[in-house]
């Protein structure tokens, strides 16, 4: 197992859904970057449950630092930061022990480790991981946006209802307004019939999937390398790691697979200032696995939440007999909507640490 | 940059397009495993440039074992093994020297390195490489066969054509039979119109992309991790390193994200022997970044080919004006059929590296 | 900065010396492995400052569990554990802080962080962070134990006087021994000698340093590698992490510099059971950077506590102006002895790497 | 096992001593590097054998460039480098198959890779690798010589005679004349002492160890880290992939174990301009395993070299039964002299590599 990822900056993630606390390492971050801890908490907010849609199980979630801050700003060694968990209720789960639930990981889980490992809540597989995820992502963030660099994302999907997507130029306010939102969409008409979409699910005890699309402009060109180093390689071994995701594509992704080269190819042109762009980005930014300056663009498939409140079939690990069960807990009917600043925070620590790699470490 | 992925076997890739030769070192192998050299060239002939669809371009591909192999067998210390550039036509390359070809690397690559970079034939960034990883590929393929592990591909689209799918239940069989004909799908109707659509595109001066479909059958349970060394991030990381690749999915990918939880999840029963299985299987093999047993299944998007024949638009990088091209050259209309070899090798490396990993070395 | 090491098993360290916690990721160990707490917290009693020859800080360093444990045993995901730093005066470091400490890190970290690194108590370079150590080891040891192996040490030098050694074959005897005394000799007539010149250079407010001889039995054969993962390799690459090591060196190291092959070679022989084992052992049971079934057996150089109450010059660094300091605080006038379960904690840590790299995971 | 090393600037080795070639494989070589292949070919000409003191064995030793370089400079690509291996005797070999050599490597890979590896010569174990390792080291000394960072080294000591050492300040002057010499030590009347006692070695069937004193000037300071990628960690990593490497230490290194901290610690103060510097580096250059500004320095002990043509005792691995030997073949008497430039080419990539990481990567 490695629980951990990254060059320069590398963030390690600890701990399980019922335990004690989860947490992270950042080991690798400059020197003396402030870390805003208002703005800090305002987007781990964003990945909070909120409203009937999500999960009834409420975490403060204010994270504690134990090292690598000092007067507010990173001190260059090793930043540690804690969330406790405090909202538990693991006896949800003492039925299910023997029981694993269809495309969890409670099976392969209970296999790989002999059933050692604490499945209470998804113990270390639980998308509680992402919070932690999110203070890093968060720090990542902030440091990005001192350098120029903004990285925005939103529902582009939800049970096959499509949001607008950014378009060639995404802005930083768009990113911002839709950060806003309690529901991360670009057209609210859209978020509607999604939310519809996810409460006629509940009502079913089902869930839904969707799709996050994820921007970041300001990326400077050249990071990234050809072959196995490349962005793409990059964010999608990154991306991975958050739970339910099972697709990623760049650019126009799968679509791309359908065009000609002479529609798909980015025509290199000069813009007003006489500097050499592309007049559209099929590539979503990167060439060669190299960035090219266009924003960084790539979407990401969630599946449905895989705990949901209807029959289903399993087989008991103790009896080894068949046999059906019925999820209890609080789940959320969908977990895409809450993934968007989840994603966010993965490509913004990607970005910050091939930023770092290239030497591009000072303040503008 | 680093041309170089894995944990346990690592592999190491180099050369250019237009260099004197390319190459690969694998490092980690285990002792004694037999190379059958008339296999692996069986292998790499698959990959090879045929008929009026592919480049003009020939070479002979013939690999030099320089280290790490004794009496047929790999003796446990790094195996490098060459593979020289004979057909080389560097001057259709000069004429392009200052005006990079949209959507291909060259704009970052002389950005990147100073304009140092080796760009005749696409450089390090050619697909020419992925004849080197067909050589560590058609290797781990050998040993991993001796595990009663089998890697197959097929080429699922091109240009919105679509062949059969593996299914929920893939043969070695199956693999083989694809693997000898010459256009590699199950359904040669399909395969049929595949080509009609190539040549199309070819008479067009255009290309087009196409989906592969790669599938593992006879995997452990328990490879893999939960978080960012999981087999979809492993497999992500190193399948993003073969060059025009657009997105990866696992399983049912983007489309989970269209289903409902009580669609997607895939259900586990017993089988006739009373082992733990599932009924289907939309995971793909993995649930958690772990191997579940099932086939791994995923799907590779990949871009039209850059190089196209048509007039596009591009800037010169001395004058900084605006300008146009034709790019001559000898090209593929479509990379994608040629790619399935390719897929299958990466994929061998990778699922080679986590069995190495889990302790899974010794022979049946 | 790197603050991790370890390719199966990853150990990662944060904290500083005056922040509100240290601690540990342990990331790779295997499941199912019981954690004996009072066995660990009298291998971590080994560590703490104890009587007039060490620094007056007392923390009562108890473990705090936040994952990875589940009834005791290891559950299979990252195991983080914290100590509170409770017994901190950071005031003392005030008068510090413009006046580098010479031969301390104060001054590269000042130069290396732009002045943000947080110095106080030596931050995150102070020797507070081998407690830590100490968990991950004291964990380590108890894993490879229930594998036959056990790793011992002891002071073999302070100020020039030395120790009887390990010799040819140590037993686990003698190193129980050894960790049950308050002063970690096999002499303890050598350790008077060592105590007393410890505290004369204490009354002289000077300090001194000393040698540690660490030593693991019942390693299996064929650990390591040739080249850059060699067993000499990645314990030396650890135990460079510890605080104040300034050489290592295997089975003769230094002295076989000046020995003549004939002399140094260990012949091969059978022993009484007719296996093959080694006459002696000058090579510190490591050929070709792989183990060969004899004792590990390595030593560790420690400079002398660089904190002294001696008048010592320095530089301001705001005034740039030549000074001279006089450092108080609370000091140990030698690390070594206290460094004895240190490296013990580090051997461990690295050999139970290698043994999980090598697929030895099993009980036995 | 893993023949390859560093962070941004990977090293690859590869090749058995009697394989067809040997290499290296460098990845992650800045862009634009002019190579001066005369100049490489002098520093790789340093590690020749030479007159009756070596081996008889000799090799034309002639890089051959199959990657990485265009037009006389590197492309930013992976460089790849080949020397064939001509003057191989194998027969020698034959009649030590079933008989390892004491201190060898034979039994330790007899028994890893079960009789599988390639032993004629050393295989992957030999010291003919250490001319591949010359190639990377020859370029990283040049590309850190335009940075204005020089890495000298000479031979302390042999059998216990010594050489000067460097003193406080060597400057490149006095490692040009070192490295002119063909016995590289500062005193030519040590140098005659020296090999004096090689010769009688030789003479005797015998062979004799040596110590290697290394130094770096101009290395700017910040380079390394706190714990486990510090300086000393890495270098140490790096320095015992040489053969025969047996100890390392830096500055004082063991000596300092013996000093009070009075003695040992290096006052800071202002140098003629001002800036300030140390009063002396008994640290080696290097605090908290970060560089200092001050000269890094360190020793690297090499034991006796093992083939000798005395009578020793050893086991034959097929019948299991004791037996004797004497090797035949050709073989240095000691190997400590040719090592010089060997450690000054690992130095040479370690350094350059923590520079590429700090971003210190343009020309002067």
């Amino acid at each position: 197992m490695s629980s951990e990822f990254g060059k320069i900056l590398r963030v390690s993630v600890f701990g399980q859904s019922h335990g004690p606390a989860i947490g992270i390492i950042m080991d690798g971050l400059p020197a003396g970057e402030p870390i805003d801890e208002a703005e800090l908490l305002g987007f781990m907010d964003r990945r909070k449950p909120k409203g009937p849609l999500s999960t009834q199980r409420r975490e403060p979630d204010a994270p504690q630092f134990l090292s690598g801050i000092q007067d507010g700003k990173t001190s260059g060694s090793p930043l540690c930061a804690l969330l406790e968990n405090k909202d538990v209720r693991s006896k949800d789960y003492e039925a299910l022990k023997d029981i694993p639930r269809p495309s969890h990981a409670d099976y392969v889980a209970y296999k790989k480790w002999d059933g050692q490992a604490d499945v209470r809540g998804g113990g270390h597989f639980s998308g509680r991981l992402t919070a932690a995820l999110c203070i890093a992502g968060g720090i990542a963030k902030q440091i990005l946006a001192r350098k120029g660099v903004f990285v925005g994302a939103h529902l582009l999907a939800v049970a096959g209802i499509a949001d607008e997507n950014f378009g060639l130029n995404p802005t930083q306010e768009l990113f911002s307004q839709v950060a806003e939102k309690s529901f991360p969409v670009i057209n609210d008409a859209c978020g509607e019939s999604m939310q519809q979409a996810i409460k006629e699910a509940a009502e079913d005890k089902d869930s839904v999937g969707g799709v996050v699309e994820c921007a970041a402009i300001g990326v400077p060109l050249g990071l990234g390398s050809p072959m196995f180093e490349g962005m793409e390689n990059r964010l999608a071994a990154a991306i991975f790691g958050i739970p339910a995701v099972k697709g990623i594509e760049f650019g126009r992704g799968f679509a791309s697979a359908c065009q000609r080269g002479s529609d798909h190819n980015d025509p290199l042109v000069l813009d007003e200032q006489g500097n050499i762009t592309m007049e559209k980005n099929d590539a979503g930014g990167i060439n060669g696995g190299i960035t090219n300056g266009m924003p960084l663009s790539f979407n990401v498939a969630f599946k449905p939440t895989p705990s949901i409140g209807k029959l289903q079939k399993s087989v008991n690990l103790s009896t080894k007999e068949e046999t059906e069960i019925i999820i209890g807990g609080r789940h959320d009917p969908c977990v895409a909507h809450r993934a968007v600043p989840v994603v966010e925070a993965v490509a913004a620590i990607v970005i910050l640490d091939c930023m770092l790699e290239a030497g591009l470490n000072g303040h503008q």
